[in-house]
Parts: structure tokens; C-alpha cells; sequence
């Protein structure tokens, strides 16, 4: 909407004066900027992008030997910052992708949040996150919660060093101006190195729920998923296809959700996780949806194809998927491809603003 | 609301014609049977009572021997029926409870009804129960679910009789006019002998869903619920109260409930179903509640506590529960005493009709 | 399931025995009454049946003149008793529907019980029915609620008596053994007569919630549905279709369903209540469903055609549709026929028994 | 967490070339800026911030004299520009507010979008807003709704101009990248005044739904609440509290919100509305909570407290509150303060991430 062609200089002077008085005022056309607010589709400024484990892991063991971790700084958390977002420390315009890195006998000190938190155990054991008090191992393959204003910290009961996936919605709780944070204990108890966490001993039976403590939650109450069941319901989905019967997302690729016990909604209110697997060769429909989503390379290795580019993603890699971008995994010919996915789905779920698009499958 | 006691004989004599002429309009006045219609508390026709499982048993074996199962009867199940409800074969108002038998390599056949119906295994195994095409293995304490509209029929592959209890809502939907109910194949498939169903390899693994498959149910995916796990979910829970962490429901009791893990509620939209294990000595908080329930024992014996009766209860036993009847179950001191338990308490807390009281602990 | 044509004597005798052995055990066989326990299809032991206003009208009078109305009968209420339900005063096996009648001046005092309830006025105003401390005025046309548990009473402020339809979840309540019953105050304040209830000040307008009282809530917070909202709907539905646009369910017949705003859903937990208007001479499609409903004729006549028989309704009528029973209404050609209906619906819909089928319109 | 005060040369060395590497590698320590991401208490970059409707009327108009309103630029609005948000054209960093003008004759053409949107009438009418093809028209004091995705656009019949404001959740959208525009016809059909849209005519009863169209819907169907249906609901809370009955949020403040009538929650996904009416003289309780708000006076004035701030207002003013940040009203002596209000509040709740307090009053 710009002012016609015969537009005479004092209409011109005129429209000036205007808009500097908008400015005045604390005012804005929208005419002049609509496309910018209100694009036809989704125009992330979030760009696709792929970290390197081989990069990310030695980079964090620089960071142990150099800083220190405790209070003020809490966590030795090294964030991975998608290059379109003018280096805020954010993988996708919602959600926060950190590597975490804990030394030999180190403590990272209690504190709770707003923000909702889990890990991810790409490799190594001997820490214990503790949530609300209760100890939770992680061990390779894990996935944990730390869902919001839940007390936490992490304790390396060993002599060696690990490194693990931290995911939150920081950037989202930060923009909607929701953000509560508290410190905790000083101190942990570092003793405790129970084998399941009290959580798991109650909740994480298939289908039971303890009689004192049923009801829906937010948040998910079993504070670890542990691999064997993940890998053991993957492997159950692609032996049932194997003998003919329902079960994979598409041929060829297993996949589950983590869920909510109490609700069997996600496991938290803004964070959905979830395990793939593709068999050796397989390549996935290409899928475009509403939100923006982060993959980490669990084992295999294999190309993605993502909006206009292109990547191969080995172990541990980890690649962004933002808003309405279309993503093909395609999985090497000689082994099984494993992801970790984790997306902000539940907040466009949660406000009717979800699309999802999945076209036929397109080989370059 | 009697007429005054100056009624002439004249009044007398219009009101007898009122009467007669309501009876021939199809009329009933309110007011001269307020009291049965609408009583201050639930007074139900039903009685509390005990089958014993030393009954039970040898007369299930007897059927085994004189009736034959197939099309027309369907099963050879011998209903529970309360002693206070003139014969007709319910346990209580809204539930049925039979004991089921099936002979040596005998099949029962397929059909389907919008009924809601579970098994759970006291003894035995070597049956199979067929739910849409997947055959669920039986065996001990487990407990099976076969959702209104299912196809299921059941077979035997061993050269032994089993026994099992089954639970429908056949008296809630009989009374209420919506049964359904259709005749599938004729002939099962007898071969197959998985040790667990499809449904358990794609959703009984904790707090995992399957991608394909996500969203709400109204019943449970879970075809078996394997006593594999519910022991160790009590043992945790007890194992917890000896360490001083919450999760039984009262000191020396721990309880799981059977849930949908699509929903975090009941497995069925009728009927719940829990399991308790007392320690042994342990007295419970008597408790009465709106609804009906039956329980089994599953191991261990005790003494139960019921309205004004009282029953010496051991292996295999069935007791009924009517509507607000207070309820208290005392474990023998030499042994834990585990029970299998459910109830139509969906039904009255998805119509807002739920009311609940425990009272303090009072042993005769 | 019969025994086999060759079952010799001793297996008859046996067989005799052991039904005369289960008959002492409290116990029954299924395979004898399978039929009758899972029907192919709802088969209602309630029959179709239609009450005549011109025969009910002049009763409930009587009943005034001899029969007084207080605490103990409580409500001069002469309840429609189906012919098929071997006298129980239940116009269907879930529901209660009565004529209940206030002389000039009586009062009607005031308890509570779990049952819903709700009055529709077909003729007549001047009685107030208090709702927990609000006074309702009742006006012809008008539908107003007592949902469980609120205290209740009547009283008629006028020289005129007062005749109008209750209906209630009685026989249900009664049937799954969750009936309450109080008796409150036995005074009313009998001296308020506002035209409308607080109940609807704060909660009858379009769209809008109280502040201080939002939230879901079991049962609508609007004490009464008055006609001229409901007549405004119908003729607003009718009047649209004249213009060519959305509205109506099938040509010619507007309805309205009356719902709790503060979700959406229907008026009370187990009762849904609707009002239906159809053109002259428009015939409705045929349409049957799991549960049962009451029509009451508001305005014009017509004829229905109901399962296997038909009647002519007029003013005032009531007719009740058991489950699964095929309903076609048909309005006569001079004047618009005026329907008051409620049903069990929401029991069903809750708990995923709900079934409907609608059939192209045949007429006879 | 900072390097030790002991740190050698070379270690402080090492460290500049990690950061360094860092952001090479597009990375970001967590421990240098965690007190920005995560805030002990939301701590929002927008400010208190108050718009004189005295500045606002005038500019529209002459920007109604100087820029045509057509497609590409599509509305001829201005939007209120937070001071704190760096020139962004948002009142909140959710939320949009803006001044729409709509001079003699014009037509704002056609579209629709995935952000939810709504308009409040200040002053004015014979403006219709066609929402999917059905005129509605807008009078002083009516509250429209276009939900997300709807066809909408705006003509004007009269020869004078009108003035409203737009509230959408553009800034939300946009930054979570689910952003969905297309344009519509060209030309719309500008010949239809009627004096109420059709979906009042099938929705705006109370408590009464089209049966038609009975289910949930993620926005309200009732594309206007009309002032009349606004005005009569608060006067009647007075008049309650008057009286001695509950129905005021407080002392001399009545207040409605805006509601869903096939759900009882907010209009729509993202936005929530109310209108609130302090009596003369009133002051009102501190609140915060999380998520901002916007206000509109209606008519009254008086002053507002907003964390540091203080703030005189009047007919047509708008005032912001950002998250977290207290606020006061309190009404001049002499007249009613009538206060439109929207906020983000939705978002909070579906998300479990509300939080509010009250304080008791105190007045500077």
C-alpha cells in the first residue's frame, strides 16, 4: 500500500510528517511491513544447520579443563546457536540445544526453573542427575526429565569424564517473558548410585500406575526412559513388520514417542522426544511441519536433505530442522540408522496452530 | 404423604379410583414410594458374599466334562451371581464375573460385543485369547483385556483344562439397551504360540508409544497386563516404604492400578481394575465407596471385614463389594496377602456420581 | 450350547445335578441364557408408549384435590410408568418422567439428591422453584435445571395451580446404586418473586462468564432456558434456511440442544434435553440410537411413527422412544409442530457405548 | 562461573581461543549469560506504556487522508510500538495492538492467516466485517472475532469513517515461525447491512446450541458479542453485589470475560478478552502474573499503578502490562470506569507456565 504515482510533493511532505510522528508516538504502519509479519508461509530466520560431534566433543573437554563448574554459571553447558538467529544462543527460535559437560568426581549445583528440561546420553555413565531428591542414573541411550520447577543437579560419582544433550525451551519461555529461576541445595549428596531411580520404581511399569499417585500431570513422572526399552520396542516394530503386520511409521522406519504416563500426551507441556530407526538403505517420505525440530545421530551413520541443503550426519551429529522446512533422512546401506529427535510440537499442538506436510519420496 | 386422617369415607373412595385409574394410564404417584426410589444412601440390592475357590474349581471341571463349548453357548462360564439380585447371573448391579473353563486342545469361538471385558489368570496356561487376530497368551496373574467391539475367542493348545476369571459389564449394559453383539469366524487359527501378543510388543514398554499409532483410546492398546511386572511394581513399592520414600497407599499397602497408556485413565470405560498386596498383619483403613467391586485372591489369605459380615478369605476366593458398603481386609500375619480387584467406578466418575469415604481403622 | 442328542441318561442326571449344584452356589451358567444376556441389537424390555395430555392433565388436578403436598411425599408427582417395565414407575429403564402439580398457594419443601433433575413448562406460571436460596421463576416454554445435590423446592405464589413435566435420572441412579438423599429447609421463603433467577443474571448471557466464577463446572450454572431464547433460536434457524444458508439438521426442522457454557457439553451428566421445530408437513428422516428419549408436543400435532406402531400426538402429549427403536416425525400440514425432548445420551457418549443410524425418510 | 582469579596467562589464553573457537562453530557457553536466559522472575524487555486516544484518533485520520487502504498493504492500521521492543511494531512481545481506520466507502479487501484475531469497537459504526462470507456488523462497544484462518475483510457503508482496535497474536506467531497468509477476493460484496451476522443468529442464545453444528471448535463461533449483551451482564453484577449476592471479582468490580460457548474457554487459542467495570471510587487489588496484558478505556477515567509507574487515563486510552509487572487501577470519584482488557493469558494456561498474585490493595 504505497501512496499513488501522482502524488504531489505536499502529500509527499505530508506522508513524511506522518510517519515521524508515528515514531514520535511509539507507533507503526502496518502497510509498510506486512509481508515481514505476516509472510505467506512459515519464513524461519533459523537456518538448517549440522554440529559435528567429532567437533563438539573435544571442545567441550577444552571447556572442562578451563572452567570451572558451580554456582553463578551453574551447568558447563556449551549451547549450540543456529547461525540465522544473530548469535543468540539458540538452536531454533523456541527451543535450546546444549552440550553438557561434567569432570571426574565434579558436582553441578541444585537450582530449579520455569524452563522445562531433559537429557540425552549419547555416550559414557557415572553421573546422576537428582530431581526433587530422587537419583536418577545415565547411562548411553537414556533420555531423562527435568520437567519445570523441578529441583536438580548432577553428580560424576567416577574418575572419567561425560558429556551429554541438555534440551529447553529457554529461548520460548524467554520471549514469552515466563521465566522463574531459584537455587537450590549447595550441596548434593553425592553418595547414592541407585541403578533405577525412585521415579522408574514406581512409574516405569508398562501400564501400571501407583494406586497413591494417579492422576494427570504436566509432565511426565518417570524421570528416565532407559535405552534397553527404547531399543527393545524398536526392534519389536521392525520384527512385526517383518512378519507382516502394522506397527512402523513407513516401511522400513520404526519410531516411538515419548509419552506421559498419566495422560499419554508428551512428556512435557512444550517438548516432544521421540527414537527413529531406519533400516540400512532406507529413505524417509519428506516431511515438512509447523515448529522446528533437533536431531542428534545416535548410531549409524546416513545423508539428510534439508530445505535446499544437504548433509551427511554421522555419530553423534546433531542437525536443526527449522519451521516448515522439508527434511528426507536417508540411511547408509550398511547399517541401521538411529535418531534422537526432539521438537517444540506441543506448543503449536496445544494452540491450534499445527501443520504438517508429507509428500512422496524425492531421491537426489 | 398419607391423607389427612379426617379423610371421609368419600375422599377415601376418589382416592382408591385415582389410584386405580393411574394403574390403567400406565401412572405411578411419587409419593407413596419416595422412600425405595430415592433412599438417603445407596441401599443396595445386592449382598455382600463369598465364592469359594475350592467350590468353584471342581465344579468348573464338572461343566468341563458334561457341556460341550462351541458356537451358540459360545463359552463355559459359570456366572457369580449375588445373592441378592433374584437369581439373575450378576455379581452385582453393573458387573458380571464368571469363571471360565476350557478343556484340553478345546476352542471357544470368535465373536464380538460392545460388552467391556478383561480375564485375569489365577492358574494355569496354555491358552491363548485371539483379540482381533493376535493371540495373547495366558498365564498365571496376568490380567487380559478384550474391549467392547473386539473380535476374541480363546484356545486351548495343551492336553490340560484351564480356569480363569472373566469381568464384563453385561448387567450395565443390559440394563441400560446397548448391547451389541455379532458372531466372527467359526474356526480359530490354533497354531500360533507367541509369548507375548502383537499389542504388548508395540505398547507395552513403559512410557513408550508407537509412533503410528499416537492419540487417545477409549480403551487400552495393551492386550495383557503380565505379572511379571505387576509383582515387581509392589515389591517396589513396599521395597520404597522400607527405605522411608512415599508410594504405598497405606502403611504395609501397596497398590497399582491397571491404566490405558493412551489416556493415563482406566483400561476400559466401565471397568477398573487394580491389583493390592498386603504385608502380612496389615489392617486396611475401612473405606466405602459408591460402586460395586469384586476382588480375588490371588496368594496369601486374611479376613475381610463387610457391611456387617465378615469372611475368612483364601486362595482363589471371590467376594463382592455392593454399593457403600464399608470395607476393611485383614492379611494373615504369616504371609503377604495378594488380591486382584475391580469395579464400574468409571462409570460413576465420568457422570460426576462418585463419592468415596475411609474411616479410621477399627479391627473387630 | 445343549448337550449333544446322545447324552445318555447318567450324563443328564449329572447335568441335572450340577445345575442344581450351581443353583446352591449362587452360581449360573452362561451357555443357557446367552440371548437374553448379549443381545444381537438393544433390545429394550420398555416399549413404545405415548401419554395423552388430555387424560394426564385432569388427573393430576385430583391428585390435587385429594392429596396434599409436604415433607415425606415431598412432590404431588405422578411419574409415567412404561408398559413394558412390569410397573416400575420409569418412563425408560435410565429415566424418570412425571407431571407434577402445585395447588394455588402450596408449597413444595425443599430437599436435595444425586439424581439430575430438570422441568420443562408446558402451560401456566406463577410457581417459583428455588435452587439452593434462588428463586426460578417458571414460565410456559421454559426448561430449568436442579442438577444433583443443589436443594430444591416449590412454591406457587398464585390462585391458580400449576402442572408441569420433571424429568430425572431416577431408575439409573437407583439401578447402579449412587442415590443421596436430604431433606433441607421445610420452610420456604415464599415471598420472592423476581422475573428472572440470579443464576441467570450472572450466567443467561450469550458468550459471556462471571470473573469470579469461571471454570467447568458438571452441570449448567443457568437455572432456567427461557422461551423466548429458544423460540428466537428456532425461528432465527428458519429463517436462515428460507435465505439460503447453514443452520437447520434437515430441511425444514431447526433444533436447538440446551448447553453448559462452561464447556460446551450437555445441561447435566446423564440427561441431554433439546427442542425441536418442524415446518408443517415436513417429515423427519428416520433415526434410531442407543439409549432412550421423551418428546413432549409443545405446539401443533402431527403423527409418529415409532418402531412398529404409530400415534397421533397433540398438545401436551409425551411419548417415549426406547433404545434403538426407529423414530420418524411427522408435522400436520397447517401449523409448525413443537418438540420437547430429552434423552440418556450423555451417559452413553461418556462412556463410548453411543450408536445412531439414520435412515433415508419413509413415509406410510 | 568465571575463570579462577588465580588463572596463569596461558590458561587465560586458552580460554579466549575456546571462546573464539566457540563462535566459530557456532556455539555459545551457558555460563556467561545464564542470568539473561534464565531470570529469577520474568524480566520483560517491554515497558509499561500508555497511548492516548487524544494522539490516536488524529493520526488515524490523517493517515486515512493521506495512504489508501487496498490490496498488498491490506488495512490501513497502526500499530502501538512497545518502547521497550527496539522499534517492533508490538505492544507486547506476543502481542499486537493497533488503530484500524476505515474512511467513507472503503473496503479493506479480503484475506486470511493462522494468526487469531479480534476488533473492539471504541466509537462508531457502519463498518461490516465479513468473516467467511458473513457480515457483521460493528457498533460501539461490540467485540469481533476473526479466528485464525478465516476469510475476513471490512467495508464501509456510510459516509463517515470508523476507528477500532485490532488485537492478533502476530508477534507470537512470527516468532515460533507458524505464519500462514492468503488473500482472498478481490472485491467484496459491500450491498449487505444486516443488523446481525448469521452466526449470532445461530449462536448468540444463551446456553442454546445449533444442533447442527454441536461439538468443540478451537475459537468461538460467535463472530460478535454485542455491547447490549456486555453492558447488561456487568449491571447485573452490581445490582447482585447491591442485593448482598456473590457475582463481583471484588468490591465495585464486575467483570465478563469473553467465552467459547462450545468449550466455556477463551475465544480464542491465543488471546483471551474481558471487560471489566470498577464502580466510582474504586480501587482495585495489585495483581501480577505472567503474560501481558492490554487495556482500552471505554469510558470513565481514572489512574493506574503499573510497576514503577503511574499512569492518568481516559476515554480511548490503551495501556500495556508486561509480564510479571503489578497493577492497579483505580476509578475517578464521579463516574463508572468501563476497561476492555486482553492478554496472552491462553498460551500460559495450556502451557502450564501461568503463575498470579494478588497483594492486597494499596493506594499511593
Amino acid at each position: 500500500m504505497t501512496t499513488t504515482s501522482a502524488a504531489t510533493a505536499a502529500e509527499q511532505a505530508a506522508l513524511a510528517k506522518l510517519y515521524r510522528d508515528f515514531d514520535t508516538e511509539h507507533l507503526v504502519p502496518l502497510w509498510t511491513q506486512l509481508g515481514d509479519l505476516m509472510p505467506a508461509q512459515p519464513t524461519s530466520n533459523a537456518r538448517p544447520h549440522c554440529w559435528r560431534w567429532s567437533t563438539l566433543a573435544p571442545m567441550a573437554r577444552r571447556a572442562g579443563d578451563l572452567v570451572p563448574v558451580g554456582r553463578g554459571g551453574e551447568r558447563r553447558a556449551i549451547a549450540l546457536a543456529n547461525p540465522g538467529l544473530a548469535g543468540a544462543p539458540y538452536v531454533s527460535p523456541t527451543m535450546w540445544a546444549a552440550i553438557q559437560y561434567l569432570g571426574p568426581h565434579e558436582t553441578a549445583p541444585e537450582h530449579r526453573h520455569s524452563q522445562n528440561a531433559f537429557r540425552f546420553v549419547i555416550e559414557g555413565e557415572g553421573v546422576w542427575t537428582v530431581v526433587d531428591g530422587d537419583p536418577v542414573a545415565m547411562r548411553r541411550g537414556d533420555f531423562l526429565l527435568t520437567p519445570g520447577w523441578c529441583f536438580h543437579g548432577h553428580y560424576n560419582t567416577t574418575g572419567k569424564p561425560m558429556t551429554w544433550l541438555d534440551g529447553l525451551d529457554i529461548p520460548f519461555v524467554r520471549q514469552t517473558d515466563s521465566a522463574f529461576f531459584e537455587f537450590g541445595a549447595d550441596q548434593l549428596d553425592t553418595a547414592p548410585t541407585p541403578h533405577l531411580s525412585r521415579s522408574e520404581r514406581l512409574w516405569a511399569h508398562p501400564g501400571l500406575t501407583p494406586l497413591a499417585q494417579h492422576g494427570p500431570r504436566p509432565s511426565s513422572p518417570i524421570a528416565a526412559y532407559r535405552w534397553e526399552h527404547t531399543d527393545r520396542a524398536l526392534t519389536d516394530q521392525l520384527e512385526l513388520e517383518d512378519q507382516g503386520f502394522p506397527g512402523v511409521v513407513e516401511p522400513g522406519h520404526a519410531a516411538i514417542r515419548f509419552t506421559n504416563p498419566t495422560t499419554g500426551g508428551d512428556v512435557l507441556p512444550t517438548l516432544r522426544a521421540e527414537f527413529h530407526r531406519l533400516r540400512p538403505g532406507v529413505t524417509t517420505a519428506a516431511t515438512r511441519e509447523v515448529g522446528s525440530s533437533v536431531y542428534q545421530v545416535f548410531s549409524g551413520a546416513g545423508r539428510i536433505m534439508l530445505g535446499d541443503e544437504e548433509f551427511r550426519v554421522e555419530y553423534g551429529d546433531l542437525f536443526v530442522v527449522p519451521s516448515w522446512q522439508p527434511l528426507t533422512v536417508i540411511a547408509d546401506d550398511n547399517a541401521e540408522l538411529d535418531l534422537f529427535r526432539f521438537s517444540d510440537t506441543p506448543i503449536f499442538e496445544a494452540l491450534h496452530q499445527y501443520r504438517r506436510e508429507t509428500s512422496s519420496v524425492v531421491t537426489r
